[in-house]
C-alpha cells in the first residue's frame, strides 16, 4: 500500500496514518513524498515509481492539482486501484468539474478502479486494512454489515454509531464524488462479499439509476437485504445536494417507488439504518409476521402492542401448549398473553425468563421471538447475569430467529457491550420504536424476497408489444388517434365515431345510444374543454346537432387556427370508479407509471402511486393496494367491487405498450380509466411524442 | 421518614434501602418490623406509633394483607402521607379491587394522601430523596424535567435513559394503581414546584379525564409545557392495560383531540418524550418556527433539511448581514446557506465554527439556533476542545434559544457528559432525527402558550344558549323536530315546510322554488332513507304529488307502524362542500365534537376531527385546518372558498348548543353541513336524547 502526500504537515496525513496504524495492518506500507525523508518516523519514496515491490493500492492526499499526475505515475507503476481523498473536483464549481472529467477519462484509458475524488476512504474489518482518517477514534467491530455512504463525515460518526450499539462491520466505504466507483458498484462488490449480510447505504444522489436497479435485483436475488437513508426530499436538501455533489437530484416519489419496487428498504433516519440493519443481522430473512414477545415491563408491552400494530405485525395469541408451558413457571399474578409480560417475579427467579421465551419460541404461531429487558452489570455475577445467561440461551436455543432489545435507545457501556458478548446475546440496540419499526422494515423485505424466490422476475418482465409502433409523426396526438393505438394494442376503449357534420353526430349518437357525448378530434386542442371543445350529457337528436354546431363554433374562434379531424360521438358512463393511469418520461430514471384515483381524489389528496417501466403484474397489484381510496376498489359506497385481476390486466397493457414505445415516447396517459366492476374502459387518451411537433 | 416492612430478608427492602441511602438522604429514617430487632444494619421499631417523633412519610411494603392495618396505624401516630409498594389491589382480579376501595375510603376517612398501591414511590432529585427501589443503579441527576410514569418498570428504565442523555431530573413518581394520588395530582403539583420546568408523563390509562384537562389549562397558563406517552392505542395493549391496572381504555382518537386541545405534547416513543422534554428544558418557549443551524457534515445537512420540512420548521435564508460575516470566517469552499455545512475546515481552525454560530444565533430572521457536532473527548486539551469551547460559549451567548445535538442517538460517555458539563454545551440527545421531532412539537406548543397568553381561555368558553332547553320528551327526534331546536338557536338550516297531504306538499314545493326533496317526519325512522322516505330531485307538481304518496305508502309499510309527523319539502341544494358536524356523549370524556368532511371523505378516509366540549372558535378553526381535505375548504375544485369565519361560527353554535344541553344530551348530529363560500346551512340534523324513549 501506498500513501502519496503522506507528511507531518498535514493533518489528514496524521489522521490517515493514525487509523491505519490502529487498525493493526500487517502489510507493507509506502510512503511517497519527494520533499521530506521521512513521514510519520518512517523513511519516505520520492515517488511510486521508486518502491520497487508491487503495490496494491494508491491512497492519494496530495493537492488538487497534483492529482492526475500522480494516478497517472500509479498506472505506470501497475498499480491498478487508488483511493482520492483530494476534494476541488466535481463538488467545487465547474473548474472543479472539468477536473473530474479529466480524471475520469485518465481512469478509463489506464484502466483505474478509484474511489472518490472528495472521499475518505475505506475500512476492510476483516481484513484490518483501515484507509479512512480518524479510523483510530473508533472501535473496529467486525460483523456482517457493510456500510457505504456519500458522505464521508457521515460515514465516520456512523462508524462510532454502529460501534457504540453493538452492529459490527465487514466493510465501510466512503463513495466520496463517484468518478469511477460509484455506490451501486460498492453494492455489487458487496453481493458476492462472504464477509456482508446485510448493506447499508446512506445516499445523498443517485448518478446512474439502472445500475442501482440492476445491482439491487441482484442482491435480492441472493437474499442479502439493502438498507438505504436517501435524504434531498425537501427542497432545501435538494439544492445543497446540488452544491455539494454537483448531482442531479430527482423526484422522490420515484425515488420511494424505485426502493420499493426493487426490494431495497428505505429507512426515514439514521437510526433507523443502523437499527433495522442490526435486525436483519441478526435475523435474517423471516418466514412471516408473527411475532412473540416477553417482556420485563407491563408498560413496555403496551409500548411493543401499539407499535406492532403501527407496523403491520402480529401479535398471535399463544396456543394452549405454550400457554401450559408458560402457567407451569409464570406466578399466579401474571397473566399469559402475546405480549407476555414475565413480571417483577423473574427479579427473584433467574431462569423464570428464560423458560418463558423457550416456550414462546417453541410456539408454532410464532416467527419471530423479541425478548426485551436491560443488560445489566452486576459488581459480581448474581442472579441479573444468572437471568441474562438463561435468556441468551433460550434466544440462541429458539427454533426462529431471536432479538433481544433494550426498552429506550440509550445505547450499551462497554462493560454492558462485554457482557452482550461474553454470553452471545442477540443484542439489537435503538430501543423498542425502532426495533419494532426495524421488525416491520425485514418483514416487509423477507415477503419480497420470498416473492422473487417463488416467481423469478424474468417471466413477469413485460414484453413489448407487436402492432404498436406508430407511423403518424410525432408531437401530441389527438384523442382520436390515440384511440387508435390504444384499440391497436388490446386496450379497452369507450366507443367513439368520428362525425364530420351534425348528421353523422346524430347518426352516430343512435347506434351508440342516448345519452352521449360530443368531443372535438384535433392534435392542437390537447384541452378540450377549456375552449368549450366538449359537451356531455346529450339526450336526443336536436340536442347533438345543435351542440355539434356549437363546439365547431368554439373550436374555430381558437387561434391560430387548429386542425379540426371531426368530432368524436361517445356514449355517455355513469358509476364506477374513475381511475388516472399514465406513463411519462422522467429525464433521470426513465419512464414511469403513475396510477391514482381521478379528480378530486388526485387535486387533494395526490393519490397517486409510482413505479419505474417495465413492471410486473405483481407491481401493478401492489400500486392499486396502495392507492389510500384502495377501498373504493373493493365496493365501498355500495358499487360492484373492482375485478382487480381484469383492472391489473389493461394497467399491464398500457405499461407495455408503452415501454415497447419508450424511446420515441413522451407520455401516454389515460384519465379517466373508468372501473365499474369487471367493465373496464379508457374514458379519454392522451399521446405525446419526444420532440418538435 | 419510615420503611414499614423493612426486613434483610425481603429484596424490595434491600433495593428500597440502597436507593435511599444512595441518594444520600440526610434526614432520620425509621425501620419498622415487629419480628426482628434490625434491618440493614439498623436498629427497628415494632410500629409506626412506637418512633416518637413526628413521621412526613411512610413507605410500605408489608403483606397485602397487611396494609390497610399499616396505614389506619400511620394516620393514629398522625402521618399524613404514605406510599404503598405493595402489590395485589385493583390489578389483581376483583378481591383485590375490593381492598382497593376499603383502601381508599380509609384514606379518604383519615386523610391520608396515599401514592399507589403497586407503585416503586418517587424520587426528588434536588431534595435527595430517593424512595424508588433500585435507585442505587442509576445516577441522580438534577434538572428542570419531571417525569411521572403509570410504570413503575418503565420509571427506573427512564431514570437510567435520562441520566444517559444527559436530561436532569428534578422529580420520578410512579404513580401505580392511583387509589387516592392521580397523575393529575402529580402534575398539579408540578405546575407550582419551582424546581420543574417541563412534565414527562408515561401515560397506560387516564382516570379522571377532567382532572387532567383542568391541570393542563394550568400548566399551560404558567408555561410549563407537558410532554406525554400515551399508550394503549392498539386492540391488544387496550386489552393488557385492562388486564394490568384494571382501567377502563376510551377511543384514542379522543385522547388525540384532549391533548392536542389541552396543550399536551404528545409523542409516540420513549426516545421522543425524552428528547422532546430535553428541547423544551433547553428552550423554554419559542417565539417562531424558523430555525439557524450550522453542522459538521454535509450529509447531516441534508437530514436536517429533510426533517424540518417534515415538522413545518421554517430554514430562512440568512440576511446578507449574516452572509458577510459567514463569508468572512468560511473558506472559499463553503457556501453560506441555512442549514450551514462549516466543512471539514472546521477542523483546522478551531474558532470557526463558534463564529458562524454567533453570526447565524444573530440573524433576526433566527428564532432558535442548532448546532450539530459530535463531543469528542481528546487525550489532552487540543484543537477539538478549543473548538467546542468556543461553541459552547456562541451558543449560551446567542440571543436566541441554541441547542447542540450530535449526529446520531449513540448516547454520550461518561467522559462526554463530564466535558459537556464542564464546557455548558446545551446539549440535546437524541440525534437529528429526534431532536427535529422535539423541535417541531416544541414549536406546536409555543403557538398553543403564545395563543393562550395572547387570549384567555374563559372569554372563549361558550356561554350556554338560553332559549334552547327542549320539553318535547326524550329519545330519539325527529328531523323536524330536531330542526325547530336549531332554529331557535340560530343554527341556519334549509327552509322546511310541513306538509299532511300532497296538495300541502305541491303548494310548499312552488312557495320553496323547484326542484325539491321530500322527506318523511317520524320520531321513529331515523333512517329515513333506507326505508324509501326521501325522494330528492322533484322538478314538478305533479312528481311532488306521486312522490308524497310513495313515501306515505313506504312509511306505512315499516313494523311496528311509525309514528309520521307528515313529509318535509326542502329545496334542493347543489355545489359546495358537504361537512358532518356532530356531538356525541363519550362515557369516559363527556360529550364530544367531531367536525368532518361528509360523505365519501368520511366512508373512506374517516377524515373526521374531535375536540372534547367546550371549545374555543380558536379549537374549531384549527379542527378546519386539520381536516386532510381542508383544500376543498379554501377552493379547490373550482368551487368558491369557504368562509371560514362564518363556519367557525356555525359549528362553533351548534357546539355551544350542544354543550349547553349536555346533561341530558346523547348526540347532536349536522350531517350534512352544507357549505358554499358564506352560504352555510344545515340540510339534515338529529338529536338523540339520554336514556329510553
Amino acid at each position: 500500500m501506498a500513501l502519496i502526500g503522506a507528511s507531518d504537515r498535514s493533518a489528514w496525513s496524521h489522521l490517515v496514518h493514525a487509523g491505519l496504524t490502529a487498525g493493526g495492518f500487517t502489510g507493507s506500507v509506502h510512503y511517497v513524498n519527494p520533499r521530506s525523508p521521512t513521514a510519520h518516523g518512517q523513511p519516505t519514496v520520492a515517488s511510486l515509481t521508486h518502491i520497487g515491490e508491487p503495490v496494491d493500492l494508491a491512497y492519494v492526499m496530495v493537492p488538487q492539482q497534483g492529482v492526475l499526475a500522480v494516478l497517472d505515475e500509479a498506472a505506470d507503476a501497475g498499480i491498478a486501484n487508488a483511493v482520492v481523498l483530494t476534494a476541488g473536483f466535481a463538488e467545487a464549481g465547474s473548474e472543479g468539474q472539468s477536473a473530474q472529467h479529466e480524471l475520469e477519462e485518465l481512469a478509463a484509458q489506464r484502466g483505474l478502479a478509484v474511489v472518490g475524488p472528495n472521499t475518505l476512504g475505506f475500512i476492510n474489518v476483516p481484513r484490518r486494512v483501515s484507509l479512512f482518517p480518524g479510523a483510530h477514534m473508533w472501535p473496529l467491530v467486525p460483523g456482517q454489515v457493510a456500510l457505504a455512504s456519500q458522505s464521508g463525515a457521515l460515514g465516520g460518526t456512523l462508524m462510532g454509531y454502529f460501534a457504540a450499539e453493538h452492529v459490527g462491520l465487514s466493510l465501510l466505504v466512503s463513495t466520496g464524488n463517484e468518478a469511477v466507483v460509484t455506490l451501486s458498484d460498492v453494492v455489487d462488490y458487496l453481493v458476492d462479499d462472504e464477509a456482508t449480510d446485510v448493506i447499508a447505504l446512506f445516499i445523498e444522489a443517485i448518478r446512474k439509476p439502472a445500475d442501482l436497479l440492476r445491482v439491487a435485483e441482484r442482491a435480492l436475488a441472493v437474499g442479502k437485504p439493502i438498507v438505504a437513508l436517501k435524504v434531498g426530499r425537501s427542497e432545501i436538501s435538494a439544492r445543497t445536494a446540488a452544491a455539494h455533489t454537483g448531482a442531479l437530484v430527482g423526484d422522490d416519489r420515484i425515488v420511494d417507488a424505485i426502493f420499493r419496487q426493487s426490494g431495497i428498504i428505505r429507512v426515514d433516519s439514521l437510526e433507523q439504518l443502523l437499527t433495522t440493519a442490526a435486525v436483519l443481522a441478526q435475523t435474517g430473512p423471516l418466514r412471516g409476521r408473527r411475532l412473540g414477545v416477553a417482556s420485563i415491563s407491563g408498560g413496555a408491552c403496551d409500548i411493543i402492542a401499539d407499535r406492532a400494530q403501527d407496523e403491520g405485525i402480529d401479535l398471535p395469541p399463544f396456543t394452549d401448549a405454550t400457554l401450559a408451558a408458560l402457567g407451569a413457571v409464570m406466578p399466579d399474578y401474571g397473566t399469559a398473553h402475546n405480549p407476555l409480560d414475565v413480571t417483577g417475579a423473574a427479579v427473584r427467579d433467574p431462569k423464570l425468563f428464560g423458560q418463558a421465551l423457550t416456550a414462546i419460541g417453541n410456539d408454532s404461531v410464532v416467527d419471530v421471538l423479541l425478548c426485551q429487558m436491560a443488560i445489566t452489570v452486576e459488581q459480581e455475577p448474581g442472579v441479573a447475569t444468572e437471568s441474562l445467561a438463561s435468556i441468551a440461551t433460550a434466544l440462541r436455543q429458539a427454533p426462529v430467529p431471536a432479538i433481544f432489545c433494550p426498552a429506550t435507545g440509550e445505547g450499551l457501556a462497554p462493560e454492558q457491550r462485554e457482557l452482550a458478548t461474553r454470553l452471545g446475546i442477540p443484542f439489537v440496540g435503538g430501543g423498542i420504536d425502532l426495533v419494532l419499526s426495524g421488525l416491520g422494515k425485514a418483514m416487509w423485505w423477507s415477503d419480497r424476497y420470498r416473492q422473487r424466490a417463488y416467481t423469478p422476475k424474468s417471466t413477469h418482465v413485460a414484453a413489448p408489444v407487436g402492432a404498436a409502433v406508430p407511423d403518424e409523426g410525432r408531437g401530441s396526438w389527438s384523442e382520436y388517434r390515440a384511440r387508435r393505438l390504444l384499440e391497436a394494442n388490446d386496450v379497452p376503449i369507450v366507443p367513439a365515431i368520428l362525425a364530420q357534420d351534425a348528421g353523422e353526430a346524430a347518426h352516430a349518437a343512435s347506434r351508440l345510444g342516448y345519452p352521449v357525448a360530443l368531443k372535438v378530434a384535433s392534435p392542437d386542442l390537447l384541452h378540450k374543454s377549456d375552449i368549450g371543445g366538449v359537451r356531455l350529457d346529450l339526450r336526443d337528436e336536436s340536442s347533438v346537432r345543435a351542440a355539434f354546431d356549437d363546439v365547431i363554433e368554439a373550436a374555430q374562434r381558437v387561434w391560430p387556427a387548429p386542425r379540426i379531424e371531426g368530432l368524436l360521438v361517445s356514449p355517455m358512463r355513469s358509476g364506477g370508479v374513475e381511475l388516472l393511469t399514465g406513463v411519462v418520461r422522467d429525464p433521470i430514471w426513465g419512464h414511469v407509471l403513475a396510477v391514482g384515483l381521478g379528480g378530486v381524489w388526485t387535486e387533494i389528496f395526490n393519490d397517486v402511486t409510482l413505479r419505474v417501466l417495465p413492471v410486473t403484474a405483481g407491481d401493478v397489484e401492489e400500486m392499486l393496494g396502495e392507492l389510500r381510496g384502495a377501498a373504493l376498489l373493493r365496493g365501498a359506497r355500495g358499487s360492484a367491487p373492482a375485478d382487480i385481476g381484469a383492472l391489473v390486466d389493461v394497467i399491464l397493457r398500457i405499461a407495455q405498450l408503452a415501454h415497447a414505445l419508450a424511446p420515441d415516447l413522451e407520455s401516454l396517459e389515460i384519465n379517466p380509466l373508468r372501473v365499474d366492476g369487471s367493465q373496464i374502459e379508457a374514458l379519454d387518451a392522451l399521446v405525446t411524442w419526444k420532440g418538435a411537433w
